[in-house]
């Protein structure tokens, strides 16, 4: 009974901190929404400067969670993602370096039109108002998403994760002192300073005073936030993406392409899972691709057909068409035609991203429009998938929903159009 | 014990109904995704005709609903948004015809930018997907949306009011035997044949088969559905709608925009229910304005300093500023400057539409800026707040959201955009 009380004291003191955050947060991104771009600038080189003036200060504040990661057993990738260097630091004040040197969205207006009315209508770009971050154990994401928040003029309320809490506290000290010395309000970026998993309960069901959340981090984290949260989430799922070698590629295009997708990087969620070959070109293109992927280590899982020409695959299951492996692993299916191949996307695809290798400009046409995805590529690498390498200039992370935002986020996706008008005047008739 | 196991049986029922509806929802919703520009105009088209030619049919059918309501006691209002004549007939086919007039947004493509890399990456507009759409009395909903859904290249699943239900079954027939005629699938319009208000419950949360929530109807209707919605819902909530008398208003134009905003129609989301009067102004301006008003009937609430200015107006309450009247009630304020208007605004404005009246250059961009609404407006009435008005062709509702969609929603507010990248064999290095 007396533990009991002691946990709903525990529950209704985190709610209360959580309410008051909120209401911070609120009140800072009225003041951020009207920020200039000089202010907004002067404060992310402020912090940038911070952040590597106070760069033992960071490196010792981390070495004691990662101290503490090793005792309670974390294991080595998410140790590995938590570690913070010399150049990790510096690549967090590089990075906070060229989100200032971005142009600002906000106060943008287009579209302006004169109505049959006389009024001029258009829209002004806005920010959103309060975003939620909720992220695993890289500390480095504190630095990026209070950059981004920052330039589209949000106050941002950031919850890392709990092995990450002192090196987080260590770099928000930065962030407020850079804030403060812009002349705009430290509460603008709030780190949680409590571990509790409450808080992130909490911060989903806060739709008073947050406008959105933005999960970083694995599939069940962010499946997870999206069942419970009460305030919309940008959602980025798996990342099942696709190459489809047609018949009429070029297939010195297609092996460049369909290695770089795979071996790239391994576990990214812009790697290609599964490869789908067209008939008429598996004989041609399959061994010669399989190899390079068996002499870097990739182990290969195919249906009946690719397994007749490439002794040394598995038999691929149903469950593999649906597997993200984040991994040296591929499935591979030889399909009879573009409509096969289409039809396997748009049924195993997570929508994050798929590429078509043709030089037939009907099938790309066709590939382009009816794949459903959030990037659909003809001729290039799904690693493009990505913030940078579309010109965003910085991501806050990729959307598979719909709503909203779709593919890379950046500062655009932080915001929202308001619909302005210009009269003389005028009134309906 | 037996009711409750035939009431568990009955829910069962609805939910294996909703299932297999959303199903065939999102199975349609592919082929109307390809669907071309001149097959979607021509199932409108023939809807537009068959409703013509139904004509009879449809208000038959209609009067049994409204006898229905009349002996279940339905209030006089609803009745009057329920009734169907040969003129509103008319209009729902006048309505198709100009959805199908309007440009496709389907396909569309933008900014298509060459990276550094060599890629070209850029948007193409795409459907939704599957649009569930939930509404009260107005039987001509169900022609609209549907209507707006097939054009943007979506389906959809209709659920209007129980006490619409014959008048929905016979429209939706029409639109059905369009889209057959026109060979696009009959399912992707689907009018949810049980009045059962399970059925709303169900729909809300079919994540799998339905994309976004389009509630139309009063406030407590999209409340509810927001607060146990799993999909994400294009919300509009109340309109509180402020015009700002400032001190350098051309007092003309303010008489004649105050009195628009008001009085034009009273029972109207975009309609004014605050006005704002600068100190300095106000004993030229409200006499004659408060003139007007009284002479058409408008109950006048006004704080202290307007009540020493027009007798005839009540004590305003902390409540008044709260509320959306819907009726020939105004509440009015005097406030010392820019300021204190903009301030009032942004703690009572329901963020849907809000107009200053000004010739001030400076004060106009400070209050497009700063006003956190929907729509913004300088010199102009707030009831031009409308899709038509702003040439969006159509609108499925206005949102007082600011994720996704934001003010007067028309067929774009029905499209997502998705990346794509054109290469010529180019990867990651």
């Amino acid at each position: 009974m007396h533990t009991y009380s002691k946990k709903r004291q525990t529950m209704e003191n985190i709610r209360q901190y959580m309410q008051q955050v909120g209401q911070q947060a609120r009140a800072a991104s009225r003041l951020m929404a009207q920020a200039n771009t000089n202010a907004k600038n002067h404060a992310l080189e402020n912090i940038a400067t911070a952040i590597l003036l106070n760069s033992a200060k960071l490196i010792a504040e981390n070495t004691r969670d990662v101290a503490a990661a090793k005792t309670s057993g974390l294991d080595a990738a998410s140790i590995d993602r938590l570690k913070l260097t010399e150049k990790t630091v510096k690549s967090m004040a590089e990075g906070l370096r060229q989100i200032a040197a971005l142009p600002d969205p906000i106060g943008e207006i287009s579209d302006m039109k004169y109505r049959p009315s006389g009024i001029q209508v258009g829209k002004m770009r806005v920010p959103l108002g309060v975003i939620g971050i909720i992220y695993e154990s890289r500390p480095n994401v504190t630095a990026d998403a209070a950059g981004l928040c920052l330039k589209s003029g949000n106050a941002c309320i950031l919850r890392g994760g709990s092995e990450a809490i002192h090196s987080n506290q260590a770099i928000a000290a930065c962030v407020n002192q850079g804030l403060r010395e812009a002349g705009l309000p430290e509460t603008a970026v709030q780190v949680v300073n409590t571990t509790d998993r409450a808080a992130v309960g909490e911060l989903i069901t806060l739709k008073e005073y947050v406008d959105v959340i933005v999960p970083r981090g694995g599939k069940s984290l962010i499946a997870r936030i999206s069942a419970d949260a009460k305030v919309p989430v940008i959602k980025h799922l798996d990342g099942i993406c696709h190459v489809y070698i047609d018949d009429e590629a070029d297939l010195a295009k297609a092996v460049r392409i369909a290695d770089n997708a795979k071996t790239h990087r391994y576990g990214v969620c812009n790697a290609m899972e599964t490869l789908l070959v067209n008939a008429d070109v598996a004989a041609k293109v399959l061994p010669e691709l399989c190899k390079i992927y068996l002499d870097k280590g990739v182990e290969l899982r195919g249906d009946e057909a690719s397994r007749k020409l490439v002794a040394q695959m598995k038999a691929a299951t149903e469950e593999d068409w649906h597997t993200e492996y984040l991994a040296p692993i591929l499935s591979i299916r030889i399909v009879a035609n573009l409509d096969e191949a289409i039809a396997h996307i748009n049924t195993y695809s997570s929508q994050h991203t798929d590429s078509i290798v043709t030089e037939n400009y009907s099938k790309a046409m066709r590939f382009l429009r009816e794949v459903d995805s959030s990037s659909v590529m003809v001729n290039a690498s799904t690693r493009f998938a990505d913030g940078f390498e579309y010109g965003l200039g910085a991501e806050i992370g990729i959307s598979t929903d719909k709503i909203h935002a779709r593919g890379p986020v950046g500062l655009e996706g932080l915001t929202s159009q308001k619909y302005i008008v210009l009269g003389s005047g005028q009134i309906r008739t």
